[in-house]
This record gives C-alpha cells, structure tokens and sequence, in this order.
C-alpha cells in the first residue's frame, strides 16, 4: 500500500511579476499566472494523476491555480479543504516591499536570513498597516499572526497534515495540495528530512505538479518526488532562486 | 433569530448559448456566462451579503459560477461542499438534443409537458451513449440516474437540504447555493409552497443572486426572495420562459 501526495506551487501572481514581497497580502494570479496554473491540470490529466480532494490556503493565488488546474484536469468537481495552516509564510514587515530594493537597503546578508534562514523571521508587521491581516474576517478565531519564520511555517502546518491531509491519505485518496513557495518548502522539508541548513537551497517551481508516492509511514519512496515537468521544474527552480538579482 | 440563503443560477453556458438540452452533461461557461458569475459577485458584495459556506452541484458550469462570483466578492476562501443532489435536472434521452428540434419534432405539447411538468420524465437515456454520466467516475457508489422530472429532482435534493444546508443554516452561517435551473426551481417550490401546477410558469434567471431570508422555521418571510438585481431578473426570466421558441 502507498499513498499519493501531489503538491502544486500556485502560478505566478501579480506581485511575483512586480518581485514584491507578499506573504499574506491576497494578489490575484497574473495572465501568465493563470496559463500555469492550467498548464498544471492539464499535466496531472496527460499523468492520469488524478486528484479525489484538494487542499488549499486561504489565499486567492492557490485558490484560483486549483480552480484551474482541476477545471483542466476534469476533477472541478472533487471535494475542496480550505486552511489558513497551508498559506504562504506571513513575511511581517516585509510584505508590500519590492524585493531589489529590499537587498539593496538591507544587504545581501541580511536579506538572504530573512528569506533562507530556517528560524529568523523578519519585524512583525504594525497592525492596522495596509498590509497587514489583522482585521481579515478569514482568520477571525485563529491565532494572531503578524511574521513568520519557516520553522513557525512548519510548525503551524503539521497539526493540518496530521489532522486533514493524513486521514485523506489514509482513505486512498489521491490528494491534491495547492498551495504556496513556503509551505510547501515546509511539507517537503519535513518528508524528505531536510536539514535546517539545507532548506534554504530548495527553490520550488511556480505551476508544475510534484509527484510524491509515500509508504506506510507516509515517508517518500523516492526523496523529492517526482515533477511532472523535470525540464521546466529545473528551469523555473534557477529562475525562483534569482530573485531579486 | 433569521437565516440568510441566497441562490444562485449558473451564468449561460455554452449549451444555453446552442439552445440545446443539457442536464447532466459537464459542459462550460459561455463568455457571456463567465461574465454573468462575475456580476453575480459584485451583487453580493454591493449589497454586503458575504455568504459564509457555498454549497455547489458536480457539474462545472455552477462550480465555474461559484469559484468566479465568490472571487468577485472576495469570499474565495469561504468553505465548499459539493453534491450531486444538486445537479440540474437530468434530462434524460433529450439530453444533447437541439431544443428548437424537439419542440418541431414532438410538438408543443409534449415539448411543454418534458420540460415544466412535474411529474413526467423525458424517456431514459440509453446507458453507455454519448451523453449519459453512468460512467462517470463523479457518480460512483451514488443511484443510478438516467432520466428525470422536476418531481425527482425535489425528492433527491431534500434530503440534502436536510443534512448539509439547515445546519449550516442553523449555525449562523450565510449559505450561498450555486446550481441549476431546475434545482433552484426545486428549492423555491419547497421554500415558497407552489403548487405543482404553478411551479411551470417559474423561471429563474442566469447569475442574477436571490436572498430568501428565513424564519424560526426555515420559511421565508418574503415569499420568492429578494433579486439583488430586480430589473436584470425580470428581463431575465422572460429571455428563459421563451427558450425554444
């Protein structure tokens, strides 16, 4: 018995393009952005991967590439999960920032920490700020986040995994997570056993599904799974990996 | 203590847009209709009705409609339950046929009893043709269907009313319904006690929300509900009432 997990980084957004930093600020997909997120359907359909539940954050970019890719995939239909524990990594007072400008006032060094480093988040986010989500009726009830370092990623994310994504898995069900850079950097640093140091030279492709078979213990048969695309996973992972440059 | 439903039909698809009958079969939003769930959103929004949990059919037609008019009304993240007791009508062998055609072929009065009676189906679909959904992979381990009235559709809905939306109902929740023509004439025809002559002269238009605020007991204060867009509706209702003519 194995079970299959595929994750789906979503498509590039409008703030990608602008190279701003967006954490939780809720930008819509860009065109191309969009055509990824169907490029991603339509792969998992030339597969026959085909999803039987998607999970996705709480965030319009992963919403829509879902929406997307399964409307492409033919599985629109599938039952849908939805938590804020799968969103991109609240990058405090980072978000709304342009990225070059950022390594520009800040340097490289500590740029690089506040990206890469597994457990130096940057400043909180003021509440209140445009940027902010502190009023967001979506995390209404929810703790209060106002940064994020990777390790807060992860360590928000496995009560989901635990409580939601195993039991899908469990039941042999196909999952489908669409979600964010981050916190798939999180689910895939912690079933691949990545070191605090190594994570931060794992870049994840923008729209190309990744393919993990994982054994009883829900550990993977082949470390880092399988992409769907190699060719465009590595030319998109050289490409996420320079930004800012 | 008051409950807030809204309702919402799909916006045209491209088998409106063809004048053909299509029921169960998956086809897709026009460019009319795309734009007709995004209207459908801004409604809701203007009017600051944000639904809380959206309740869809399988079919990509109401789930587009839902995933574009929640967008619209920023409300993408909202939770999403889907059931094929939603479904449109299953049209039976008619399904795929041109409807214009039909009325030349059997006459305005059977055309007239198929497509407003209550209780009389269009004749079975033949299993494995074109158009029927009996191998679906959507509708395993769910009864078999092949053809039905309005009388089914209301019969195979409530039991779903009963189980997924008065509790969410009950919770509190704006509980936003994205489905068919027939599902929703189901609905109104439960909620408004119509008679089973009067529901044919009922028509609903196409992405055009209806709020039907509820009482103690799940009936509604104003008969019909509430169009966000009266007029819009109005001029809609008509363009249905004379499909086929």
């Amino acid at each position: 018995m194995t079970y299959t997990l595929v994750l789906l980084r979503h498509g590039e957004s409008e703030w990608n393009a602008k190279n701003l930093f967006t954490g939780w600020v809720d930008v819509a997909l860009s065109e191309k952005g969009v055509e990824e997120a169907k490029r991603g359907g339509e792969l998992l359909k030339e597969a026959g991967i085909l999803p039987d539940v998607v999970h996705t954050s709480l965030l319009r970019r992963a919403i829509t590439t879902a929406n997307l890719a399964l409307d492409a995939a033919d599985r629109h239909w599938i039952p849908v999960k939805r938590s804020w524990r799968l969103n991109e990594r609240h990058y405090g007072a980072l978000q709304g920032k342009d990225k070059k400008q950022t390594l520009e006032e800040f340097g490289e060094e500590q740029f690089m920490l506040w990206r890469r480093s597994y457990d130096v988040p940057p400043p909180a986010i003021e509440k209140g700020s445009e940027f902010s989500q502190d009023a967001d009726p979506r995390y209404a009830g929810e703790p209060e986040v106002l940064t994020e370092c990777l390790k807060d990623v992860l360590e928000r994310e496995m009560p989901y995994w635990e409580s939601d994504i195993i039991p899908d898995l469990k039941a042999g069900k196909t999952v489908l997570v669409a979600a964010h850079g981050n916190s798939i950097r999180a689910i895939e640093k912690y079933l691949d056993e990545i070191s605090d140091e190594d994570i931060a030279g794992l870049n994840i492709p923008t729209g190309i599904p990744v393919v993990y078979e994982l054994d009883e213990n829900f550990k993977p048969i082949v470390k880092g799974g399988t992409y769907l695309d190699p060719d465009a996973a590595a030319a998109a992972v050289a490409a996420v990996a320079n930004q800012g440059r």
